[in-house]
């Protein structure tokens, strides 16, 4: 019997990939999608690309629509989940692509967000050291940060090892789906070809509390991270280029020997032949993270930059390789490591 | 038993699509690629998107390496397919993505191509009249051009209900993948982005008796095509504005109910409802042509509009969707389409 | 004593372009800079490529704060330049980039516009045949639609000789400044980066029966326009690819000919020389316009493609040249015919 | 009398960026341009966008050539500056676009050039401490690279105020046209659209030991340089994020002050208001450097964002401003502050 699943906010960038991806999932039926604003329209309207479903009407986003289904994925603004979260009751999986459940830290989550903290949930970045465990059999995921994701999966095998300072620094470059789909002028096609800019410059970002914490869980002390997003004239991908000191001793064949370990039986991350450097164009639309690391002996710093799909694995991928986990399905069911390109 | 297929020219666009499409097929395991200047090299240096096939060598283009294969598809420069072919022997399925076979007419090769004419091959577009019952099994298929694709299925229905004058007049914009992989210097990103640029202007465009060949078949009596293609900054897609003069008599009702029935029933054609218009990005990756048609009573004129991936619909998609049909399999085996938006 | 200019809707696209060429201008000294939601907001905060005006304020659009200018431009939604040229008085140039007055036809205007007709002001495409002259000592301009002047300027000679039948196919891409500033979904660099689009097809876009107007008078007889815009995936740039049939007995020679003739002297138009094409990237932000025409013998047609930078030929360049003339300055002051490119 | 210049390599982007500011230079009478493979060619050919020289034919790059200007531009591959400059005699100024003589310490060209060093010239980044005194009058020219104008603008203040360690961690994001015009298969339009990457990663660009120069001479000590160059989507343009562990006691007022202290001045570099962060867009074919900086107290970093064009700023218009400095022009002599936006 398959899994019956439903995409609440469908009508955004998050909610159209996890459409896309159910669409392709062997063990996925897809029930109601929902919608706020657009609600009323044939998904054909708002989501063109998801030809099979263009037909689809999105309904409003309600405890009814999403009552009776396996899986609800949740693609809202934050602060929504809570509410809808315990309206679906206990046994159902509750996939969160929104920000609510992410943080342990509360006073980090109120600095951050400005709002009351609502929990924490089982982190749906399998890859990091205990998370693929906590998975199995969650009914509750909080799905990472797209920059989380690329700038965690880049570091953690050199915290793992104990190779590296606890001081990151991260500069991301992202597509502009990063910023979502309500219009605004400094999104719009003609300032954003042509063109690359900072935002959030300084330590404000919101993903950033998020970084030092999957990093500082896996160090086993306090990281921090100084990162600086970066919005790139494209559609997707984010590009990580990470640092850090690297600790007295270290070596290039300890580095590289950390990452093949780390790394290396990972079905969606491939660290690359030495040598070879990702491009966010080879994981456009895939699953797949690409990672290279480098030891810059002259500046003493470990310099590893990863490339992801901001939507897919960044997102709607991470995503449904937690649900998978979750229901004991295979990780990688519906899911696929190939770009497309060019 | 899976169908054993091997891909020559495997390190440039067409070749590589090809083989981003074989690993999305349930029927086929990926036998030889090969490659001419890129033999010897892994193809995960070459293609980094295809991540299963990374450590797979790239071997050179001979008749062993494509031997024992029972699909062997072709991505070569044109003029070297019929050699080829003729050493695979005439079992084996050659299905070809270069222009060699595609023309019927000797003199019209000739005059465009400037070599002498290799022969005629079953076309692989099903959805024109009569063509998918010619491609059941055939063990020899020439794939058509990328722009003859959009342009024959978003003209074949007026012709085929006799709707409009016989001089077709066709804009269509490309994505620079449709120029390949050889490096020139007009093709740099920095050349192309931020630009448009019509090239091959005057009917000089190879493409252009391809056009006239699949309209003129379906109007019964001989068709022109002004055709000018342009360089679109994007890396895929190609969006064709076709239109030509409306016959006496004939009211937006029979044009829409003309292409509701040419296209109504295909698998990979979408006729959008009124008033939604193609995008080439809701084809990013897919199988899919999108069409919408509109009739302008002040000029006269039957405007249709049609979006494809080139590379997939136009070239690799089409190619695997008329494998399909001669080996017997669902014709819509391993495609898609569902695109990767935004 | 320099021209003091205003300009009204300073926080557009056109209003921004119109500030960028006026600094350059070596007899205007830029006065009033006004806007609607934006007013009191720094210039440098709007329009942050005005370096030397970043700490202008923006003022709110009023009759007072256009007062005491030489010369007033109109970067305003079409429906309110009536009423702030009444203002102004008759003494004063106002140069309206919007489209209240370009129009003779009353009744096109209302069919295509749905409010009544305004009047018609002297048209600032100065290439076209009289309108040179019409714009001498003129103090009212009604600057040309972008993809009008794109259009007028490639199509125009070949009416002007009687060499086309009056009936013109034109498919026209523009970048995404086009569609103005102001936040739609569909403009979101999500959406645009990467994609090719139709919006207007089947003769319903209102720049249509501006063009219509201005072939049909060089023509000397109605010309009726099929005309399909698309949206491209860059910010700037207009490329329209324009045909018509031959008349009898037309030659390549004949057609060279008479383009050379009419754009021969043209400052700003640049008939290219044979067998090479225009791109939009050679006329990023100049003033030129680039023609090339060929004859397509097999198809019956000439086929005209010409490139423009939408914002500076197509709109404020079109405005500033216009104002020289009117003023009695060198045509060319203040405006280049260099593009920025790669 | 005119300042007659030759731009040898005029057919690259280095050169015709260089031709396009000489055109619009009132002192500046363009003589000669020279070319290797595209020799005999017309420059309208190559540089479509200089429309006023598109009847110039490019010359072979020899010492006859160059001979009787008073100024020669050389853009030629690095190795081949001394001896053209030796050629032309020691009273005319020869401004070099190539890296041959910007690096004091022959070991480190050594290194990173693999080639003897040929010397050092006064270096034409006015915005030094001391560098345009070491300008005026002089006769040889080193332009800076395009990087390390953006790093050095960058970070030069607070070394220069002793705020930060002597550590540096630079990410920057460049355009294609930085890479050149000489076609490679990973420069193609298909390949860069819609894509990141990185590339000399590791210390290993050519660019670092030029920053580690400037830099250091600020600070009066070594410093180091962590330097990540990435290949954006778009042909011009660079965006530097820079950052330097904070010295104990400094807090963000002092940051500021130092930054107003060192660009406050300057004619080409603006410190943007509080708040606001730099774009490439907004110097789209400028001479302006836009500047950011915060303190990210948390991390303990000063975080530094600049934008340049990397033609224009970042070779040459940094080109043509040291030329006026060296001729005793005015600084700011044909060169605009003014981007071309959207």
């Amino acid at each position: 019997m398959p899994v019956r699943a439903a995409v609440a906010g469908a009508s955004g960038y998050a909610g159209g990939e996890v459409l896309r991806l159910l669409l392709g999932h062997p063990e996925v039926e897809i029930g109601a999608v929902t919608a706020h604003g657009n609600a009323g329209q044939r998904l054909g309207a708002v989501q063109p690309h998801l030809v099979p479903l263009a037909g689809r009407e999105l309904v409003a986003t309600t405890a009814e629509a999403l009552a009776g289904h396996d899986v609800v994925f949740l693609a809202l603004p934050h602060g929504q989940s809570a509410a809808v979260a315990e309206a679906l009751g206990p046994e159902v999986l509750v996939v969160d692509c929104g920000a609510d459940f992410r943080l342990a830290d509360a006073a980090a989550w109120e600095r951050f967000y400005g709002s009351p903290h609502a929990g924490t949930w089982p982190y749906g970045l399998p890859e990091l050291p205990g998370a693929r465990e906590a998975l199995r059999g969650a009914r509750r995921i909080a799905v990472p940060g797209c920059y989380p994701t690329a700038v965690s999966l880049a570091l953690f095998p050199a915290y793992a090892a104990g190779l590296a300072e606890p001081e990151a620094v991260v500069v991301a470059a992202s597509g502009a789906s990063g910023a979502g789909k309500a219009p605004k002028p400094h999104l719009l096609g003609s300032e954003v070809m042509g063109s690359m800019s900072p935002y959030g410059v300084g330590g404000v970002h919101r993903h950033t509390p998020e970084m030092a914490q999957n990093l500082g869980a896996v160090a086993g002390e306090p990281v921090t991270v100084s990162f600086t997003p970066t919005l790139a004239p494209m559609s997707r991908g984010i590009l990580a280029t990470c640092s850090a000191k690297v600790r007295p001793g270290v070596d290039a064949a300890d580095v590289r020997a950390a990452y093949e370990k780390a790394l290396g039986d990972e079905p969606f991350v491939r660290l690359l032949p030495e040598g070879q450097w990702p491009s966010t164009a080879a994981v456009y639309g895939s699953n797949s993270a690409l990672v290279q690391v480098a030891l810059d002996a002259a500046a003493g710093r470990i310099v590893v930059v990863s490339a992801i799909d901001n939507l897919t694995k960044g997102t709607a991928g991470g995503a449904v390789q937690s649900m998978n986990i979750a229901l004991g399905l295979d990780e990688a069911t519906g899911l696929s490591t190939i770009g497309v390109a060019p």
